[in-house]
């Protein structure tokens, strides 16, 4: 039997300011990356965001980010890797509070935009926020771009990773994503993407930009749902799947 | 026997700005109570004072502030219950990452500065700020200023409450401190000082600005490390409390 | 002849945060109060509502509000009559240098929320904010509610002073807002929100939720474009100003 | 004749954080280079920083740097020159608001850690942030690294350049700074460092680390005013020029 999990960024309001439409795309994925007020949330959006997400009996996953809340954490910053794991430990520990507080557990951590990016091919950055996490509470998967430094840092700490992969985007030959400054990088046509993604489940398999099948682990699908279109892909996504005889749970099921 | 818990406000140092002399005072000290990155302290901060404590063996306690950096958390803010409820779980939340890391625990709970003021004669803040740490973790204390409405609303709430003194204060006949606009507000006179500390813990007893005898109950004593001179006094007060047979031990003790 | 300015609050947007129906609401304002990057706003937007409001020939005046991002500069905060005093300046410069930028002047600052409110009522600090904008440039006009503390300040420290009154709000007999906690704090009907408005043009006067006549200044009419609705009822505004016989002139006109 | 300036980095302090001895240090510098509260600094320390430097007669200049104050602006972060833009004319003008309040000008502008450092190899960098000047008064000098990016592109743009060098750093053949991970990076004899500065000064020429003599534009000499021993030091330099027979003087004059 197959089975996948779907993650969204969730929780990303702040203050006055509204974005995502968090109470849709919840009916629709298993688990929730969720903000901790440091690239995009804030407390109260926190609270409100464990509530709903209880609610719908999904998973919960912290989303750290860059103190950048101007850039919504996709600028790349240059911290250490001490700077890292603390930044991680502390964006972590303030979301268990609202978890615990519902009787919740943390289900995983799943960078953000730009420390994700980072990450991703910084075997020192990546390590350090898989050690923190570890530090915390080793029974937290740590959720990663597949076949990256995010990956072989979990496993190596001890963490349990999720590989994440994404219905949209080109792969290159050594399973990096192709970058969006080339012609090519986003898959535009929406059946392909989804075709993609059931392959990617059944199979473990991608074809690259190149025209190469390459080897791809897909534990979780990354989705989006700020605005009806991306909430309509998801819900296309999400029928596909089940069609297909995948069931969407999420990590720790 | 008598004891008493001795408690300082520390890891308010933030990036490249230092206050406070941390290592100096811990020597000193049963409970320190650690700033969460919004008044002050930032999650580097957070991970030494961390350690720190845990070398010295000090019960640590959250300290949440206003997110007012720019005050130091000193200016009231005219935030909401629920604001104040999701800002001190966001808090407790932060710094308990770092204490778990460390295989320690939170003793304490202590709201710092406009925040501890406002819940001292505020029983709807109070309360908010007390049922935050009971939904995050029931076994934290709550210390707040002496027959105040944070006491009484951390027994409503089900929280075990420790009672704070100050030695350098006067107080009112009802028990309230005096407004620092007043003369006589502040006690000068190092000893005289001490020798109402140690009637407090002894007695149960201080007396007022009018002269008056009235009831305080001091579980815990406040004291300050941000220069040589304040650092004596601790030193002082320590050596005069045990001298007078009080042991000096944290509220778990 | 008659005439009066529409004022309208901008620039709120935020990094990846949007507010506001800027563009759409320029066409039927004569002054736009623009956010200085503390309350709401970065200087991103500010370069881009200021270019928008050069295109329109709107004026443009500086809307300083609180160091509170997370609570939009809407709490009260207590701050010092010289931290309100620094706080405009620099705010107020930092909107100079897109004005400067592209060859326009700072008609008026308008304080924002909760500043806005305490200046009302306070006289020392009406007077700080006051000062700090004469000191920075004299010939720029303080605008505040109508009858405030903030007109009597701005004319004492040399400032030409305009007065705003509201639309869809109730007036007390002595000038001051209903608080919008009382019944009938806020006029829902927008025809009689209209002739209210029209009435206090042309004859200086408004009904006061006792039912009194009262006398009222009305250099500048406060409306909002966040919405579809409130851009409609700007237009309704508009064209029956017109209708009236009143041109619709920003403050320097 | 010959003459340079001295400038160091002043009103670093914020809220309730003090650094440096600006006091001490504006006895001896011809130009202060003033935090703009992103990285450090605040308005209610400009202001006060202002008016020091009004007191000491120092030439006064904007010291933008990163919205990072917990990194005090030292970390690189990937800004686009549009950004970059927009972030110095907001800080250029809150500080333009202090200086004309006591009938100042602002001499130059000299961007702060990270990105000074980025700017001075990133010429699009440099050329927006030289543009940001420009736009919003092109008589403002654009002060940066001797031989770097950064002098280059405010003479494109029109600006007038101020080279600044260094007394304790090595020099690299190409006239670009040793790293500070590289043996040999900081001069550490302070004789030697004070003799190379005066041949900049007077011949306009020092020994790179591999001993070839390099051409090098001395304009402004950096110095440090954050602890006695720098302060120390600056005395020296400035003793030493003087007798050498070079005037202390700021750029415009």
């Amino acid at each position: 039997m197959y089975y996948v999990d779907l993650n969204s960024d969730l929780g990303e309001s702040f203050g006055n300011y509204t974005i995502g439409m968090d109470e849709e795309i919840l009916k629709y994925v298993s688990s929730a990356n969720v903000a901790c007020g440091w690239h995009a949330g804030d407390p109260i959006v926190m609270e409100k965001t464990i509530s709903l997400a209880k609610e719908f009996s999904t998973a919960v996953g912290a989303h750290p980010g860059f103190p950048d809340l101007m850039g919504f954490g996709r600028r790349n910053m240059a911290v250490t890797p001490e700077e890292a794991r603390a930044y991680v430990k502390y964006q972590l520990g303030a979301l268990m509070a609202f978890t615990q507080s519902k009787g919740m557990k943390i289900q995983h951590v799943k960078p953000h935009g730009a420390i994700y990016n980072m990450a991703a091919v910084d075997e020192q950055l990546a390590r350090a926020m898989c050690e923190a996490v570890y530090e915390v509470d080793k029974n937290i998967i740590f959720m990663g771009l597949a076949g990256s430094k995010m990956i072989s840092a979990a496993e190596k700490v001890g963490l349990r990773a999720a590989s994440e992969v994404f219905a949209d985007r080109a792969y290159n030959d050594d399973g990096t994503l192709v970058s969006r400054k080339l012609p090519g990088a986003v898959i535009k046509d929406k059946e392909v993407a989804i075709k993609r993604v059931v392959r990617m489940v059944k199979e473990g398999k991608v074809e690259s930009i190149n025209g190469n099948d390459i080897a791809i682990r897909a534990d979780s699908i990354c989705v989006h749902g700020d605005n009806p279109k991306a909430l309509e892909f998801v819900k296309n996504i999400r029928e596909t799947l089940i069609a297909e005889g995948i069931s969407i749970r999420n990590l720790m099921a």
